[in-house]
This record gives structure tokens, sequence and C-alpha cells, in this order.
């Protein structure tokens, strides 16, 4: 079985590899009557493009997004969802040929490549095909589309670690100021030398991303197996090079006692109406080492996902492995690359959230009404 | 949108509300013909079941599994799974008839209960009802089917850490041998105090769980979205009390570089055939930080999880809350409890991973053969 | 694999085989704050429960349901649904003992005897096991709680034939005045002698059913591949013994021209609004030759399906066939059976139709609000 | 929600509307390795095309399916599938420029017009949109995909009836001499002149389809909820204009007794052995009544399926109706259209049967290995 769907009743599929003609996503389940244009996904691709500094990879992908149905002109003259599958497609056009009978023959470790050969008998080698982390510009189209289903809520991803050195300020306005998606200046500053390095070294480095929802009401997540957290921690490991996701303080609550980890409440001061499934009033949380998650169900108070990424595996570095006819050889992978993967994994974390929000949305109005 | 069921080949639905009569698993799916009795079950619960030292709670429960349906004495004599549904039930003995009307008027900070409130307008408040850690002893029954189905597989779980003091050493043996499921001996002696004094001072403690399946083929896992690793995060963040989950070297990996983190690979001793799917042969790593798993898919390496549990939420000390009017109030959870919930989260995770094994072992043989 | 689940967000589960202890249903989905409990669920069982005249099997089963989560005392004093997981029990007690050695050895021609075994490798075949239609009171007991998610709609099925002996008037009164749910009286007459002249003869017949849903709003439906109509062909097809499924006029839709077929509309008396999806005021149809369907949408009218039942395979007459060991054979089937099946099916082909439409009111409110 | 997805292994979802850019399916799940390009699909999709006599809608469309992603040069030299998503795509090309102020304003009868309004609250009205026949384009690239996956299996459909006029011989090489997909000569000639004058008339006519997959083996097929005839039932209800469906003998069944509709067994020429689960060996059937399915499963007979299509909506009467506005008005579908969209439902058929197949050969291999 494979499964290139992601989502219960707010649902996309994804098609395409790393050098294939195009790559795209169909986006089911949307509801109708929501204003959308190739424009209201653009800029989330565009923050995603690889190109645009020297810290990612230098392939040049314009990742224009085309909607190729699902959208018609309503009668107010806007052009809206119809409620019917919105197929999205973005062609390849910087497919660089170059000679891959190399990784054709050889499995760079840290990639799937043996894995695929495993499962499959062969694979798609030129740049990964299927596995490469090209596939999430799919996702971020898909999550574009999510994000008007849930206009109450505001969603902000950044890079809160490279290479271990860890961000320690937060100004949201400093994210688009570099090409981190790094809350803190001065951190920023430090990654440039830091990645600037790694990549002159041929190395890479691995990253960490915070992500926070906000004005997420309480009671979105099904438990017991599709609980909020759970669907996150699913979509979140599921991004190429993710290797931990948290929820709330993660780990750390595991070195807390009872009486530190509890998140305590009091009236809120917006006239708190518990009784009301899904609306915004409720409890003042006085703390949120939850992670706005208790149940599986949200609480209320932001929605926060740390995700931590690997090193990229494309390196100069030689490293041992095998042939396909299971010969020992070494391989270094040379060609265009991220130096820190993580760095762009910002917005495919922020489109994942954006996924698994509008789908629940839809699900608990499905159930609850 | 209420989802009980998990997997999509191996597949089960659990019931039950932790003081109601009682709680079961209907797992469908199953391949025929395997031998399955109760007592191939009952160990799994034994080993998850409460009251069995005094670092966990006081409710006695036998937790006697009944099989229902789904099983039948084969040509052979034997009693084997049919391929059809095998309901699974396990009867509540102790509900201790109590004054619940505390915890039905007011939300304990940490529980699901203002979630539930918020999202179905009102709550099973005995002991927690749906959102009660009860409900893991019908994952525990479902998965003790699943191993079954995977015999090659060996399915080790550990507690690593509790309250921040983690264990160094690794003796398999010693797992059974203390309360604690835990493989290092000094460690579970210091663990003895340490839970007791929690314990005593009405506190908890969070705990962290390893579990390392051995065995797993390369060739498992569905990409793009039911990939192996996302699938376990999914099924590790969905268990009670769990805030975070790694694979392999997990946030460790976020502060390597690239030539650190790699898994080299040389020819393997049985006889390296990476071209047969599923097969056992293959190279043979020589590191282990992706967790056996690239791409989503198992490497044939041994795949490891690890899993952040928080403390317990119910404790002694007095939290402030409001009530379900949104008065404000106070709140301390009297009754039995773990002090430390995550130590009997181990035979919980084991379930959990063979339950997703069981799954992608189907998966990939419905698509590859 | 194997699918014991039916429905999306409105979905349950069914388990047990025809003697063993016991069978049921887990409902998950269900909206929460529905008022419910076993006397909700008893009546639809009670109709279709076997040995309530000479025209039906005379194995003896009380067919009492238990609900065993899923339910409790909201802030009202009532029993109501809570939104989790619904489990519904009925325990066998009439399991005959008898000596199944003949059919443990040979394939009844009509039955799933043979299929199962080449399926499965072996199979329960005390009374047909998993195959017998006894599963399908765990579908009327689920049907019970889908009624309560569907006030608005009123369902009525009913007999239109039997062994090719059509009723000609509708009284809906009369259905439960026979026993044979059929609501022209002058053919239930007829069928008394048609029924017993067949169960006398140790022979069987078969029957259609007709099945109206009335109050069905415009708008449910899931377009493409969960069409209304598709969802109900699937659910009615899958009920045992069931070769044929018709949407309003069927198969006689083929023999009309264009002009004939369409179901003219004009403005309907309640205030027409086409433009408010799910409201009840729309056009007034002319004609309803489409059954209440159009593209796999309810368009406001009556919801018609008809659904064919062969003969009970179950007969006296000696058949040709093969045992287990491939040879040939005869085999007669003695034991408690349904001279006609079909007249059973009733209860079931209501339940059906209310599980499908529960589950279509609870996507559209999904997708659109 | 929408579904534009079916399937469960092998599994495909449909996009794009009748006037937009293009339309398309992505198959996931398809087994790898199996030799594939566009010339192995334009056959079934040049035989549902239109155009291609005058008994057809004169819309002219190429229907040329491009393949763009999931194959990939194998080993051997030949493009393969690599197992990841197969994305089809169709251009349309021949979408006429006129004027559809009539049918934005106002409900064709027989047509999803109103019902896609009362669920979306608007519609892509130009040739219906989504709901548009055009659709199954999609559906038999796909079909041609799952033909690959099923190659022991032969399916064969062709129209037995048009406006009532039924065909009584069989010679499988007519089908592809006349325009009708009518294996009957005789009928085929009168055929011409019924469509004919219906044509002239500005009227439409219904027709009945018979589909036979021969050489499925026993085993197909996922009781209780994804039986095979369920799943056959809902891929044909599912298709544009089709209101009835029917396994084996179907309603005629309903009207034979028991021992009329057994289909008795005797030992197979072939050396039976019906313990070996999907073998094609097993007893030889004197009869097949039952169309090839006992209890949801393949029993090794030939898979009989019949449908019934209505009259085309589209007809030049004008016929009443209400506008957006509620008000009463008529209309008259002048433009192109098939006189008897049955005829081309063939390839659908077809290709709905392959797909269903396929899907469970793959479900029967992932439980039972």
């Amino acid at each position: 079985m494979s499964v290139n769907s992601f989502g219960r009743l707010f649902r996309f599929t994804t098609w395409g590899e790393s050098h294939g003609p195009a790559l795209g996503a169909v986006v089911d389940g949307c509801p109708p009557g929501l204003v959308l244009s190739e424009s209201d996904l653009q800029p989330f691709l565009d923050a995603r493009r690889p190109g645009t500094s020297r810290f990612t990879t230098q392939r040049r992908e314009p990742d224009a997004v085309r909607i190729l149905s699902g959208v018609f002109e309503a009668p107010d003259g806007r052009q809206r969802t119809t409620g019917t599958p919105i197929s999205l497609m973005i062609e390849n056009v910087d497919q660089r040929s170059k000679d891959y009978s190399e990784v054709a023959k050889a499995y760079r470790p840290g990639h799937a490549d043996y894995a695929y050969d495993a499962k499959y008998g062969f694979r798609d080698y030129r740049g990964g095909g299927r596995s490469s982390a090209r596939e999430t510009a799919a996702r971020v189209a898909a999550g574009g589309v999510a994000r008007l289903v849930i206009p109450e809520v505001r969603i902000v991803g950044h890079v809160i670690e490279i290479g271990g050195d860890r961000a320690e300020t937060f100004d949201e306005s400093e994210i688009a100021r570099n090409p981190f998606f790094c809350a803190d200046a001065a951190a920023a500053a430090r990654w440039e030398k830091l990645v600037d390095d790694a990549r002159l070294a041929g190395s890479s480095l691995g990253a960490v991303i915070e992500c926070v929802a906000n004005g997420v009401p309480a009671g979105w997540g099904a438990p017991i197996y599709a609980k909020l957290d759970a669907d996150l921690a699913a979509a979140m490991m599921g991004i190429n090079a993710v290797k931990a996701v948290e929820i709330g303080d993660g780990f750390a609550a595991s070195r807390l006692r009872g009486e530190e980890n509890a998140d305590p409440m009091r009236p809120g001061g917006r006239g708190a109406d518990p009784m009301r499934p899904g609306s915004a009033a409720g409890p003042e949380f006085l703390a949120n080492h939850a992670g706005g998650i208790a149940g599986g169900i949200s609480t209320g108070q932001p929605v926060v996902v740390r995700v931590g990424f690997k090193p990229t595996s494309s390196i100069l570095t030689p490293v041992k492995t095998i042939d396909r006819a299971g010969a020992a050889t070494e391989i270094a992978t040379t060609g265009r690359h991220d130096p820190c993967v993580g760095i762009r994994g910002a917005p495919v974390v922020e489109a994942m959230m954006a996924l698994v929000l509008a789908d629940h949305k839809l699900l608990h109005r499905g159930q609850c009404g």
C-alpha cells in the first residue's frame, strides 16, 4: 500500500518526483464559497522556494502554482471554491541535466535510496525522486488552501536552533528579515557564519523549528486515535529529515513534577462559557505546559509544536556504502543541496499545522455541529 | 467526528470508559490461521495491570481478557484466527463507589476534563471516563494479537528516565526484575526512593521510555503520508500523557553535522541482496542514528523510538481552576493514581509498536506482494 | 484485508459469529447529547428477531441489546450519548447443540462456505459463522442509534414481492399487521400460503423490498465517489442474500425516454430558497423517477431504493457439491432456517438506510457547515 | 465532506470539470514494476472518447492522456511503475465557447444542477461542471492502470439493451464492430434506427450494460462491509446516469426457488484444492446464478454485473423547472449531447470493474498473503 493522501475531511493527495515534469496536490473536501486564486497560494510557495539566499540549494525553481479545478466565478463575481477537488500543479523547470550514474548505482547513507530499492525493487534516483524534499512544495500549496478554512487561526513557524545554537529572544517581526526564519536577530547573525562554514566545508547542519497556532478554539481533536497532538506528530514526523516532535513542553515535561506541569485555570476575561462547544470563550490558563492540547483536544490555548530536523544527508565527505550489486564503495554527494534543510522546513511545518487544523475544524463540525 | 480506530489493514477499534461495565477492542484484518487464545494475550495485560506494586495505582483490576469472536478450531484441532473480527473484552471490576461530585463540577488542570466539556458539552467524569489511561488496556490486548502477525520481530520497551534521573546501562534481563521496566538495576534502585518520595508528597513524576523493535525487515513503511516513523509518532503521541516522540537520535540529531549523522553501510554478512524486497538480507550498517527508518521506510536496522511522558496530572496539591459554571475554585485529586504514569506506559508503548508494525507488514505485502 | 466497519463519520464496526457467545457493534462518531438507552434500540431488534411467526426461522433468540459504553447521565439527568464509542452487545442464547459434521465437511451451494474456505483456509461452519444473516442484528442495533441522528427523516421499508407475487396497494398501517412487512393486506394473505407451501416443500423463496426515506433535505451526498446512491447501493448489496439494487425507477428508467424520465420542478409551496444549502425549502417536484437523488446528492424528494433478495440457500432438496477434500458429494440443509430470508430483510434495509443517511448528514455538515 | 477518491489499497483520486483546462486522476498504491506508458492507457480512452460516431456527442476531444509521475526507467530499460503515485492528466480542448446564461440561471431537470446548488450554494454550470460524465474519462485512464494489476482477469463489457430493445445473442467479436458495444449484430442494426430516431426527435434513450470478468480467482472480497458485490454496486451506481445494479441473476433471482437458484458444484478438472486460498483450482460450478460471488467473496466463477442507465437528461423538449431565484420557468437543453449516454458507459463500466478487482486483489494479498 502507498499512502499519498493526508487528512480525513480536509484531505489532500500529492504526486510528483523531483525531476519529473511537474508535481502537484489534489485538495478534496474544501468547503465551498472560499475566495481562492493562485495569488493566495504563491506567497507561501515563495517562502519555501529554493535559491533565494546562499543558505539554500541553488536550484532555481519559480514554483509557480496553477489551479486546474475546483474554483469558479461565484454569483458575486469572485472566484471561489466550489466544494469539488482543487487540483494544484507546479512545473519543474530547473532539472539540471547531469550525470546520475553514481547515485543510480550506489546508496547514499542517510537518504532513502536503499530503503526505496528494498521496498520497490528499483527507484527514480534523479534528485531523490519521490523521496525528495521537493515534494513539500505540494504540501505548502495545499496548506495555503487550508489556511482559508481556518481564518480564525494565525500560525507562526520559526527556526529556534541551528547546529545546536539556540535563539534566545522572540521578535516576530524579525522572522521575515533574515534568511533563517529566525525571530532572534542576534542568532540570525551568528547563523550566517555557522551555515556558511558548514556549506563551505561540504558539511551540513540540523535545526529545530517551533510552530505556534493562535486562535484555535477549544474542542478540536478527535479522541482516541485522531487526537490533535497525534495527528500533528504524524504530520510533522512525515516531513523530510524530521526525527523528533514535541507538543508544549515536550521532553522537558518528563522532568517536571506534577505541580510544576499543571496549567492552572481562572475565569476568562471574555465571559467564560465552557458549555458552548467550540466557543472562543473559556477559562484563562495561567500556563501552557500542555501546548494547548489536553486529552487530544484543543483547550483554547496556543497550540505549540517543536520539530527536530537532522542535518542534510547530502554532504561532500565520502561515506562508506554499498552499490546495487551489494559491493562496497564510497559516495560523496555533489550537486545542489541545502546546507541546512531545516531552514526551509519552516514554511512546511506551518503548512502541515494548517492542514491538520483545517481537517480537525471540519471533523469537529461534522460530529458536534 | 470521533476516531476510535487505529491502523489501515490491521485495524482495531476500542471502546469503554474507566468506570463503565467493561472496555474492549475489536481487531479487524488479522490474517487467518494464527494460533490464538486468551493465554496469548493475558501476559501483556498482566504487565500493564495496576496494583502490582506500590509504585502504581492501587485500583485492583484483574484485567482478564475474553475473546468473543474471530477464532475457531482449525482442522488441526488448534484454536486459530479465522480472518474475521476478533472481539476482546475486559470487564471493570474495581470501580470503587466514591463521591465524584467534586470532579463532576470542576476541571482538573492537566486532565482532559475541560477539553471534553468544551467539545461534547458534558462528559463521563468518573475516573476520567473515556480519557482515562484505562483505555490503554484495550490497546495492549490488541497489541497481543498484533505480535502474532509479526513473529519475526522482537520488541523491547523499557523506562530510561524517571523524574530526570536517567538509566545508564542496559541489561535486558533486568527489565522484568524491578517494578519500573528498567534495564539498569542501579537506576531502578534509585527510582524506588524517587517515586516513593513523590508519592508520599502527593506529587508525581514524568518518565521517558525507549522501545526497540529488532528483526523488522527493510521495506516496511508507506510513503509519503503513512511513513513508518510518522505512524509511530502518531501511535505514541496518542498514548495518554505523552508529549514527545523521537526516532533514532531524535532531537540530538539536530545538533550533529551531516558526516556525524550518516549511517555508513558495508556488505552484510548474510549475503547482501538489496534487490529482493522484504528480504532479511541487505547491507550491514555501521551506525543507527536514523533509528532504522529512512524516507519513512524501514532499513532493516532496529527501529528505535523514545517517548516522553509528562508527570501524572492527578496530584494532592490544590491547583487553581474553574468549575462548570465558570467560577474560580481549587481542586486537589484524591483517589487512586499512579505517581508516575510513565512506568506503566512501557507495555503500552510496546503494544503500539507491535500494532504499527503489524499494519505495515500487511500494507507492504498488499502493494508489493 | 477485512473490512467490518461501515460509514465515514458515523461509523460502526460489527463482530461476532452465528454460534459464538455474542455479537455486537461499536458505533463511533455519534454526535453527543442524544438521549439513548436500550429501550430506544430494542423495538428494531424485535422487528428483525427470529421466531416470531412460522414464516421465519424457529431459532429462539431474545436479541436483547446491551449498551456497554458511550452514554452517561447528562446534567439534565437523562442518559445521553457522550460522543465516545457506543458498544452494543447481543448475546447468543439459542445455539442449539447439533451435529455440524456434515456442513463442516461439505460446501453448501449458494452459501459462502466454499468462498470462506478459499479465502481464509478454514471457517467457523456453525450456522454459517460470520457469514450468517445473524450478523444483521448488529446492524439493526447500530441503525437504531443512527435514527436518533436524523430525527427529520422517517424511514419506511416494506416487502413488495415474494416469489414473484407482487403487492399492488400501499397502506402503511398494514405493514405492522402481518408477518411479511407488507403494505398490501391482500398480498399478505396470498403470501401466507405461498411461503407455507415453500416451507413445507423444503424449498425457499426470494423477495423484493422497497424502502423510502421521507424528510431527507436537499444537499446530502458526497460526489464523486461517495454519492448518496452509491453508498446506498453498497449498503444494500452488502446485506446477506441481496443480489440487486435500484434507486427510483431503477431498471425501468432504462426503458423510458428522456422526456418521460424527467422530474419537472415548480416553485415549492413553502417558500423556495434553493440557495440555502440543507434547507428544507426548495422546488416542488412533479415526479420522482430519480428516487430523490441527482448527481449523487439528495434533492429533497423522498429517497427510494428497491432491494432484491435471492431465495434462502438453505433447502432440504439435496444439491450436488464437493467436500473439503474436493470429492463429489451431495448436501441437504436441515436445521432451522427462514423459508424466505427477504422477509426479515425489511428491518435490515431500514437500518442500512438510516446508517447511510446519518453518515451523510454529518459529512455534509462537516464540509458545508 | 467531499469524496473524490475510490478504492482502499489500489486507490485513485479524480479532479476536473467539463470545461476547465484539464481533468485527471492520481492513482495511488499501484504495485511497483509494472510496464506502463501512455500507449497502455490510450486505447481505453479512445473507446470512451466522444465524437466517434453520430450516436454520441459531437464534442471533439482527443482525450490524450499524459503520465506525469510514478513511472521510471527500470534496470531492464523499460518504463515501469515505481510504486509512487501515478498522475494522469487529460487536457480539455473542445470547450466550445457558448452562451451558458440559460443553464446558469435555471435548473435542468434530471441533471445535478439543483442538487449542487442546494449543497454548495453555487456551481460551475459550464457543461455540468464536476457532475459531467466527462469525469469518467479520468476513471477510464485509472482503469487502464488497474488492468495491469490483474493480468489474470479478462473483462468484457457490452450493451445488452437500448430503449427497452434487448440483444439476444452473444458474439464477443461483434462488440468492436458496431458503435454500440453490442455483441449481437442484429440488435446493433436495429439500434441504429432506434437511436437515430431519438436523436432526431431531440429525445434520449436508456440502456443496460452487462460486464463479465473472467479469471477472477476464488477468495477476493472483504466481508462484511467491503464485500466484492457491495464494492461493485457502489462503483457502478456511482457512474453518471446509473440507477440500477444487479449481480448474477439479480432481480430475477428474487423470483426463483431455492433449488433453482443453487449453483451446484462438482470436482474441478484442474485438480481441486479448495484449501489453497487464492489458487485457481477449485470446484467446477454447474451454474452461475450467483454471478461469481458468495458471501461477498469471489468463487472462481465469472463475475457478472448488469448496470441500468437512465436516458440522457439533456433533451430538446422543454421541461418545467425553476430558476435560481425560485421562479417558474422552462428549459430545453440544446448543445452537444449523447442521445443515449449508456452507450459510452461500456468502457466506464469495464474500468470500474477493473478498479474494484485490482483493489480486492491487493486487499486479499495484504490480509491473507
